[in-house]
């Protein structure tokens, strides 16, 4: 069991503005903050976050940057604000004294120095070693999503209590799931929302909730994955790593996302607005219900 | 002089989609490609970017990351996008067959230790030193921007031929400057244009054109800055160093961009849409002209 602090910070400021008549307005505005994580005592980096979800961000650092293998090898992360930084603090050292710097330093480093030279993606993560990898990445086969499901999906977001509707400049994430086998009824499950100011942070926050939470994904549950943000090469290979097949976006794609979402088998749907959508790869998950293009959206429910 | 190829790659692709009503369709996309830096053989990052402007992205990474101190000390960026590269030559390798590694190694490998640790903004950039300088910052004092000026601008940006019309997926940033004293018909003159997957990318390949053309602006004129993307404090940091001191956006703003302009007294024009738009900062630098906001915009120039 990891020991997580639970230092989620205000979100939202308001500011003066003045607008276009000369006017004074209040003016809602998104937090950021550095947060610097510290693994056993030694600095990793800086992240630039809305503060929303520090710990499971910290998680899902560590686990897209494949710095560590497991959950299991955390003992407590503790954020402290007055300090802008994050300790990680690994079982190792809990237990025995021994830091993992100390225990696997080698492998550790390493990592760092492949990370120094490979972050991608507007400059963002981890990349280099991930390509390599994608041969054995091998993502759920089983379940379909219904275009009633997706639309589903779509208004759920639309009536979630966001900052972005609030104050605007940030990205959301939002992971759904729904039965392999559905009841005609059911509707996807919001499993988890989050935001922040950079759509890397808010997925991986998400991945560090899933990591501790649902380490291996129920077979008998089709994973949806959404954003509000483009679906780049990273966007893929990140839902990819958390074994999801199925990313929404509001957004359009890049051509690299594309080409990696068809070579996984990925279910790639884009520019979702309204009932509009359109499904770049992956048809396959996906169940035609065309009718529903011309009738108005099924009600969103209690 | 620094030799640049001249590489942009083809930035739209189209591929095959499925809408709602089931029917297929042939939809744009933006064109995103690994760049892996090479400076004097020595790999330093590896890019995802639209491949618009890859030989002045190299240059502004450079100059952003504070690897170099001036573009005089680079001889040749050669990309080559068979290999997914970008190889940039020192003057120091180029005549004395002495690589900037080992001529000034233990700066450079310091600055790159550095950037490891520092990395932000939605895990993107360097951070951690450029706070200490914002004290040595002075923004430009002269010059102020016309509502009017304003309504222009957006108004070019609006009808300016894009990427992000065609396939989306993408961030622009421009440059924009006008006379310190306009003429009262005077407009402001777009300098540069860049669209790419990532808005840092774009924000740098501005920067290192600027860098090369004009090291120093031009202090009878006044620079205007304006992003698709969010002003976070990475971009008023980015534009700070620019020496640029006004900052338009159509979208939002954080509360440290905010926070970082005031100091700084950058000025901060945001969520601009048709004649709506927000000042958040840096009043000083603006005229209001309140009658414009319930008139029909000024015809776009011919």
């Amino acid at each position: 069991m990891v020991t997580l602090s639970q230092c989620a910070r205000p979100a939202v400021f308001e500011v003066d503005s003045i607008d276009e008549h000369g006017q004074h307005r209040a003016t809602a505005i998104a937090g950021e903050h550095a947060l610097t994580l510290y693994l056993d005592k030694r600095e990793l980096v800086t992240l630039m976050t809305l503060g929303a979800d520090p710990e499971y961000l910290c998680l899902g650092y560590l686990r897209n940057q494949r710095l560590l293998a497991s959950p299991e090898l955390i003992d407590s992360i503790q954020v402290d604000w007055e300090t802008s930084s994050a300790a990680i603090t690994s079982r190792s050292l809990a237990q025995r004294g021994l830091s993992l710097w100390e225990a696997e330093s080698s492998s550790l480093e390493q990592q760092l120095a492949h990370r120094t030279v490979t972050t991608g993606c507007g400059q963002g993560t981890v990349f280099g070693g991930l390509m390599d990898d994608l041969a054995n990445l091998h993502l759920p086969e089983k379940g379909q999503l219904r275009q009633a499901d997706l639309l589903d999906l779509l208004e759920q977001m639309r009536h979630h209590d966001s900052i972005y509707r609030t104050a605007g400049a940030v990205h959301g994430c939002a992971l759904f799931d729904l039965a392999i086998d559905p009841a005609p009824d059911e509707r996807p499950r919001l499993l988890r929302f989050v935001e922040d100011v950079g759509r890397h942070n808010a997925v991986d926050a998400i991945a560090g909730w899933m990591w501790l939470h649902q380490p291996r994904p129920d077979p008998q549950r089709l994973h949806i994955f959404y954003t509000t943000g483009r679906l780049t090469s990273e966007m893929v290979i990140k839902s990819a790593q958390m074994g999801i097949a199925v990313l929404v976006s509001r957004s359009g794609l890049t051509h690299m996302g594309h080409d990696l979402a068809t070579r996984l088998g990925m279910t790639l749907i884009g520019r979702c607005q309204g009932r509009h959508f359109l499904i770049f790869s992956g048809s396959q998950r996906f169940i035609a219900e065309p009718a529903l293009a011309q009738h108005p959206l099924r009600q969103p429910g209690p």
